[in-house]
């Protein structure tokens, strides 16, 4: 295993090279190629995913993984359309983002270039294999893609297509990689090589993520969870604040930007949260709440102290009425997840305070949390979000996927 | 030790929020104190410094590391001047990166943000303490700063002074932390804080920050080494190519972008490798060379593998011939450090190929590598040079220390 994971590296990064030299429009060729491919082997996908649908059936997966894992005309289609979508962004890659000139004439340009080789490690959704395919092609990354063992067959499958797409375009390297293996100890190899490695993405629940930071000596660029959460001021319009605040909840509670906890300025909490309750009633939202929510609240269950650290992923929300924007503020940083938050005022001075102080990577005012997403920012394909502060923060397009390098051009000048 | 490491890590966060709250005028206006207190004060930094000195001349050090725990009037002289010039550079936090307003009305803002708080582990020079403290605070970055034993006194010293001139502006909270403890268990620590600290910084040797890598569950920004190499092609300017080759050797061969290793096209070597031996000559430097090189040398010895990934940080220079640009690439990604790396041609399409095909974050072209550097590219002080891809590349000056958060005003938006 040991020497198998070295020559897969070693050949990863030696491709990377291969691939930056390949100019933007040979790519965008490819990634049309790559979603045509999807739909033109449309069967042989479908087939190879029925395989792992019946084996997770016979094992009595869940309804909803199931559902994930599933394959079907509709979701072929949207993944094709994805990969169209990432071949018509502009490409990142050899952008100046900056240059200037010295006073002894050295000429500096700060150029955008891949970062080399990218690892990904996925659980069930075989979607997450043309995504991940396609934006990291397109910003000229080698990605080593490492999915759940359930959805072997499928990404098998898009991997083989994905890679005629490219071969049939006269590429003579593989511009991916996909490991076959389902064995965990892969996982562990792969994430002691930093010296061929540059960056590891884990996507899927918390534990995956957390056993993927525990292992890696390469930078990891991950969100654990969303614990996002919605202040409503007591200079909010209240209309606005019970639409958005039922919205945040229930529109897709199981995604990491809905809102998990409301805080409520204790100047309307006696007449807004019996509001609150019975917009959140029609959708069978269950509410959990601190006593002095409780008082105005007619069907709620007190919260504990671990309420405000829970990412339920479901219609269930927690309340707590604040003494002022402050409290709200302090709430947030302490309990939350560094994810998404928004404030729902009509005071200017309270919105600017909040943006400014709420330590978070989408600070928002007077919208759902649901739109901290790449393609509602209109970045275009979202690698996933991050809550780290390093690299990237917030949802991660395909910018996020290039580094930077220093080309300087002089004429003999010498250091004195 | 760990409830100390704890109490001083909540408190770095807290005070964090505070200080991303003051704005710049004062916070330029304590660093020009800051530098004015260094001054004034001389006369008890440089007592505590000679304790310092006195207990690692007692010890027997060596005469390089004394020289670099010195202070004087000068050294103090430059550490003041130093925090009166990034007082000068532009405020780097709030500055709006990107902005613009979705279909749907939402206006998005990109803005930098300082990184909240930074550990900084650093060895012998106490002129870091006051270059770190300076460039953190101008970017509202808490700083936690763990020196080198033997310059405890000094750093202490210069410690205390830098937090005097800053409550005498009325600031009501700590700017910085310095760990006056010698103890090594403080870091193993702190290392594991990844919920208060956000970003490590080790400056010093390789082992050293081998020891920070190894250890952090924090991201960890740096460099080991610089294997820094000058490829002369076959349409080099060969008086360019000579100055720039000793320029880049003997100019200072102690630090880490001095160059390492040359490479001489085949075509060149018979006649320029004699002129470089005995420009070399003159300074002393030892040449180790290839066995191709070493045919047209007088007093070079035969160099090893081990030699191509040396950083001899002294006055000695490994020399290779290789037969075409290609090969001078194929060598400096192989045994490279990803640092910085020079080509010497009058040929334009060569040195496009250079600087696109060599993966270290400064390619230059007919300039010595001793220019990458955060002052001579005009980025004002720099907190070190990183050969990381992930966030930070090359020269970090003072806008690697932030990062950011996406502001989005809206009017009620949902997500359908």
């Amino acid at each position: 295993m040991e020497s198998f994971v070295k020559d897969l590296v070693k050949k990863a990064k030696k491709n990377s090279y291969l691939l930056s030299t390949l100019n933007a429009e040979i790519k965008k060729d490819i990634l049309f190629k790559m979603a045509d491919f999807i739909l033109q082997e449309k069967e042989f996908i479908i087939q190879q995913n029925l395989l792992d649908v019946k084996e997770c059936e016979r094992k009595g997966a869940k309804r909803s993984f199931i559902d994930r894992l599933t394959l079907n005309e509709k979701r072929l289609k949207e993944m094709s359309l994805s990969l169209r979508e990432i071949a018509h962004l502009p490409d990142p890659v050899n952008q100046v983002v900056k240059g200037w000139q010295t006073s002894n004439g050295l000429s500096i340009y700060k150029v955008k270039v891949p970062i080399g080789v990218i690892l990904i490690v996925y659980e069930a959704r075989p979607n997450v294999t043309s995504d991940c395919v396609g934006l990291c092609f397109k910003s000229s990354n080698i990605a080593i893609l490492k999915g759940g063992s359930e959805a072997l067959n499928s990404n098998k499958a898009i991997s083989q297509v994905l890679k005629k797409a490219a071969f049939s375009r006269g590429i003579d390297f593989e511009p991916f990689f996909f490991i076959e293996t389902t064995s965990h100890e892969v996982v562990d190899l792969l994430l002691k090589e930093s010296e061929y490695i540059d960056l590891v993405i884990p996507r899927g629940g918390e534990s995956l993520i957390r056993k993927v930071v525990e292992l890696s000596r390469i930078p990891v660029i991950k969100h654990y969870k969303g614990v996002c959460h919605i202040f409503v001021d007591e200079f909010a319009d209240w209309e606005k604040a019970l639409k958005i605040c039922i919205n945040a909840k229930v529109q897709r509670p199981s995604v990491c930007n809905a809102v998990e906890t409301i805080l409520i300025h204790r100047k309307i909490a006696p007449k807004f949260l019996p509001q609150l309750e019975e917009e959140f009633g029609k959708y069978g939202v269950v509410i959990k709440a601190d006593e002095k929510a409780l008082s105005f609240l007619k069907s709620a269950s007190p919260a504990k102290e671990e309420d405000w650290v829970t990412e339920y992923l479901d219609l269930t929300v927690s309340i707590k009425v604040v003494e002022n924007i402050d409290e709200a503020i302090e709430h947030i940083n302490l309990y939350g997840s560094h994810h998404t938050d928004s404030i729902i005022t009509q005071d200017v001075s309270n919105s600017r305070k909040f943006v400014e102080a709420v330590d978070s990577a989408c600070c928002f005012v007077n919208i759902s949390t649901r739109f901290s997403d790449g393609y509602q920012f209109g970045l275009g394909a979202e690698i996933g979000i991050s809550t780290d502060k390093l690299h990237a923060r917030g949802p991660m397009g395909i910018e996020e996927l290039t580094t930077y390098k220093y080309v300087v051009y002089g004429e003999g000048q010498l250091r004195q």
